[in-house]
């Protein structure tokens, strides 16, 4: 598919098709739910029909909201694990036995955790640190790629970055970069806490089974030629380090990259260099869309 | 003014009041302009009113068209010049001899060229080349910042970045890059090409006079220590190197820099790890602020 642009712009395969794959979510179609008053997540109508009779959980005409005299984890967890024991059939993972931070905002003390099946049929927001390894060879960038393993329940056979991993309750960002640092890719915490906050990433889009509503935080990490990371926990089968231009060609010509991933390493790769806005149509579109704007 | 946030964190004078300035916008008080049926514009009701009576120039319900017949630069740049003058007193710089693109979306060919001082009265997207050079220094990064001279008209005395510039029509970014490293910083075109871009900086605001929305093309660019950049163009009074802790303490706390050069030395802190998100209660509403979306 290629499409003249101006000043000899060629629309190829798109980079901005996994933006606009990440950015579908029609929120009329879901009801807020909402804990202290607050909106924390998004609910189908179907989701809502199974919450009826559960103490504290009152439907309104504008949504679900959990008794407002009920504030912070101690009292709102047993009410969410509540919520969460009726979704049965709804959650297209099992249960994780993982709690998540259930935030109504980025900075702000957690109002509740919950466990993190619950998170896409209540439109819950979870948080992730994803860490791109490159290594500098000369003048060139080299980025870390892994080979997901082909039994995984997520995104099996696909291809990943470096480190990931949603952040569960109680952890920081930093704590939890050092956890999966050293059982997806065997790096200690020192090499882990050479990692760069580089900024974020957000979508959400709608499913059958609810909203996905995902902010990642990015983190680059540069390490020495020589030094290969090793996968411990058996999600990664093998690591590659591949040169830019094969990067920026697999994530623009297919759909090998895990979804997500494929927004991370778009990020990297506008972040170092391999993107000119001069040749690239959708570089004010990719921009944007990274941080969650509908592009168009 | 402080504000406990969780885990010990505590809001500062905030890095996001200069995104939530340059994201005030209801476009709800202004009219679309049109061009070949797209909008490239918005008015204010009494822009509208100036326009009456224009040849090619229509009034519809919801907006103002130039008669959808009319394509391209040699069709549309004389109406938009009948347009332009009919502003006087409005825009609030004078003519500045330069033409911009008007553009439906960035990668297109541009739909017609106008005076740069038109396009705030006309809510027109105007493009920008900005570009943070700095210096490694061990482990350290430092910031080339610029005091811009008294006597210029826009933002005079503010602190600025290394090099800026507006997009003319008919130059490709790089171009206009090279063209503004050799006024603003006395560098030569092998160094400017040495610029790496890294991402695009979006905002719209609403002004008395009407719409500012620009598009900033984001570029870092690594100088060698030891080498001074040398303001040609008067523009500049003279450039300092900063520690990151103090360009970070300066745009948190202060109102010391250009109000757009803000944000681009935000997007700098952020994509080179100052600022933490495990500490920042912003961070995700930043990244996702100068982007163009508004924080909330």
């Amino acid at each position: 598919m290629t499409r003249p642009r101006a000043g000899g712009m060629v629309r190829r395969m798109s980079l901005l098709r996994h933006v606009e794959r990440c950015t579908r979510a029609d929120l009329r179609e879901f009801l807020p739910f909402r804990l202290e008053g607050q909106t924390v997540g998004w609910l189908r109508p179907a989701v809502v029909e199974r919450l009826s009779g559960i103490e504290h959980v009152r439907r309104a005409a504008d949504g679900v909201t959990v008794d407002p005299d009920l504030s912070g984890p101690a009292e709102l967890d047993p009410v969410l694990d509540q919520i969460v024991a009726r979704l049965d059939g709804l959650t297209e993972r099992k249960p994780t036995g993982e709690r998540i931070p259930v935030l109504a905002r980025w900075g702000e003390a957690p109002l509740a955790t919950m466990e993190r099946a619950g998170a896409v049929p209540l439109g819950i927001t979870a948080c992730g640190v994803h860490v791109n390894g490159y290594v500098r060879r000369g003048a060139e960038t080299l980025l870390w790629v892994g080979h997901r393993a082909a039994d995984r329940e997520v995104a099996p056979g696909k291809l990943d970055h470096l480190i990931a991993g949603g952040l569960p309750a109680g952890l920081s960002l930093r704590e939890n970069l050092r956890k999966e640092a050293a059982e997806e890719a065997g790096l200690d915490a020192a090499t882990a806490d050479r990692a760069v906050p580089v900024g974020a990433v957000q979508y959400r889009f709608a499913k059958a089974g609810g909203l996905r509503s995902d902010l990642l935080f990015v983190y680059d990490l540069e390490l020495p030629d020589g030094v290969s990371p090793e996968n411990r926990d058996g999600e990664v089968d093998r690591f590659e380090l591949w040169p830019l231009d094969r990067v920026l060609a697999t994530v623009r010509d297919t759909d090998e990259f895990k979804f997500n991933v494929a927004l991370v390493v778009t990020g990297f790769l506008l972040r170092h260099g391999a993107i000119d806005p001069d040749s690239e149509p959708d570089y004010a579109a990719l921009v944007a869309g990274l941080s969650g704007v509908r592009p168009g």
